[in-house]
């Protein structure tokens, strides 16, 4: 943290655990007992509860999504740039809700967590979730919350999906959905490089069927490549390009296999230090939920009929150079948006970084996203 | 085979070996003292010599370009399609020369073959190859042939890169260059994949530093990953999402780990297919040629300085929707050739199927190439 908390900051702030008993029936027709949630909240909900906007974290994300945690914290929450005094998503009218996913490895009940009925950690044995399993759970957080309607559901690629999924399966629950660089649904090309990260994880030898735990290991060097490769798929050809070219860490080629390139070892950093704090069982689990992601399975891939029950307003925004949700997979949802006689704002944000381009402020995406969110604050009361 | 040799196949076909006992210094520092290549040719080398095509192969790919081995083939060479009487590189007229190249793991000598210092296969003892070493070793290959000068090398992606550089490094001894689908240099992009794939390699248990046919065994997992990843930068993300959607293997999800989606079967299926027949340190290798490669390395990234030897005249091809080596990569070599005043001809194709285009034959490629090589054939007397 900077040596005093810039003002633009929500602060120091402090995860909560919240825990469910009622029984959660989950899409793959298992039911889990009871699960915790580990929350953070930023701001203050209003009288009438009609200030609160939820986040909705990525792959790889988590609660901690702005301010610090202590006054060593090298780094602010995950979306810090957007959420605070003063940003778009204003902490000065805003109540923010950001929660762990269920399965995740955060605090809240995943994989990692320990199984009632056998005492000993889930593993393998945690059912898979989706998209909708984990809208139903932050429903009921909501409840708890005392939270009958959100102003805005938000979230980046994954997100998003989420974001969406709300519209749908709760849309007198929420008066705006922010679906920021996602897709209605992965391309074979999305779920080929899930399945390379998947196959990396369980083809590990210490990934012992999913119960490394019981060994006393990790499959570090799985969850290393995983991350590798999703780490490519986040970026563009030509941002990596600027950050590393072909720029060698020494001045002659070393005729090796050692990193020689500064992008392998920046690779390979990002993977070994993702490799010490992730759970794999949780990466497997994020990737197929994104996998099955698909709101018009059930209208025959006709998405525009999908979103008939939805009554929110929507801001759909992409980025030009993510190329692994491309604007297009944006624009395919706008269209159905438009089709179904939505409401939709739409734009694509210049800028070169990206999937990553949801995380990194710049000028226009600021802009416009504060401009919207100003008026969700308006129309909400907030 | 189809039960007869169709008229434009050059028929069954049988790679011969040939040996060299003059050392071969290479760009690492070490010296090859003997080697072997594996070759074939189809087609007649004509009385003045002036007819010889030499083909360059790219990562996974061998001496056995065109034809088949015997009756039973299931399958022709990897560019029959482009290989043959009446095809783009006529056999009628052209003398073919086919070559795996040193450091392959297809006959000719390489990692798995005996180092005979030791006895022992080389592993990674054996030297880190680049693309002007092939060019050297090929160059020795053609002394051998009795071949003074090349009507034409060509090759695609990895192999466009040899071809480029026998312009540089004998620009006398070859009349046209032709590279298709192919590129100046890798971006850091691309280097981060290959890293991925190394990576996988050498973190599988079973690589043992380099060593493991002393082991009786292979990095089995590590190539099977390797070879995803790499397939998934092979094929656009249309062709993918046209060859297999969002198709499941069963009717319903399955909530789990196994592959339901068609297209993680047949990443899964080329990966394992790959894992059996291919070597891991010969994909290290090759890997590594590819992110060293960079003409331009010596004239400050000049790549129009760096042509200067160049006399030959240049054919370049790309493909619409190759995002591994995009037609922008293509363009900046033409316009360094243009720069430095080189005679090129240049073309960017239609097609849908990503870098993998360039073994797929389409009206408009097989007709460019047709015509050009017809040209090559009327100047060069072939």
């Amino acid at each position: 943290m900077p040596d005093s908390v810039p003002s633009d900051s929500v602060g120091i702030v402090s995860p909560q655990t919240i825990a469910f008993n009622t029984p959660l029936e989950l899409a793959c027709g298992q039911t889990l007992e009871e699960y915790e949630l580990v929350v953070e909240t930023y701001g203050t909900l209003n009288e009438d509860a009609s200030n609160a906007v939820l986040i909705c974290h990525a792959l790889s994300g988590h609660h901690h999504a702005a301010g610090y945690h202590c006054a060593d914290d090298r780094k602010p929450g995950w979306w810090d740039s957007c959420i605070g005094p003063g940003k778009p998503i204003d902490t000065n009218r805003f109540f923010v809700v950001s929660l762990n996913n269920l399965g995740g490895c955060h605090g809240s009940t995943g994989p990692s967590s320990i199984n009632p009925a056998t005492g000993k950690p889930y593993g393998p044995d945690f059912p898979v979730i989706t998209v909708t399993d984990w809208v139903h759970s932050q429903a009921r957080l909501a409840d708890r919350l005392g939270i009958q309607q959100w102003a805005a559901v938000v979230g980046g690629s994954l997100g998003g999906m989420q974001a969406m999924q709300w519209s749908l399966s709760y849309p007198d629950r929420l008066r705006h959905a922010v679906i920021i660089a996602s897709t209605p649904k992965l391309s074979a090309q999305n779920i080929a490089f899930n399945e390379v990260a998947r196959q990396a994880i369980t083809s590990d030898t210490e990934f012992h069927d999913g119960r490394y735990y019981d060994f006393d290991t990790v499959p570090r060097r799985g969850l290393m490549l995983a991350r590798m490769v999703g780490h490519i798929t986040y970026l563009s050809d030509a941002s990596m390009g600027e950050k590393f070219g072909r720029e060698l860490r020494e001045e002659a080629f070393k005729f090796g296999y050692d990193a020689e390139f500064q992008v392998e070892s920046y690779l390979r950093y990002q993977g070994e230090r993702f490799s010490e704090t992730f759970d794999a069982n949780t990466y497997l689990l994020m990737t197929r939920a994104l996998d099955y992601f698909d709101p018009a399975w059930h209208t025959e891939g006709d998405l525009a009929r999908a979103l008939t029950p939805a009554t929110c307003e929507y801001l759909v925004l992409s980025f030009s150079t993510d190329w692994r949700f491309s604007p297009a997979r944006s624009e395919e949802m706008v269209n159905a948006m438009i089709s179904a006689r939505k409401k939709v704002s739409y734009a694509e944000v210049d800028a070169p970084w990206g999937h990553d381009a949801f995380l990194i402020p710049t000028p226009r995406y600021t802009d416009i996203f504060t401009a919207y969110m100003g008026r969700v604050a308006r129309e909400t009361g907030a």
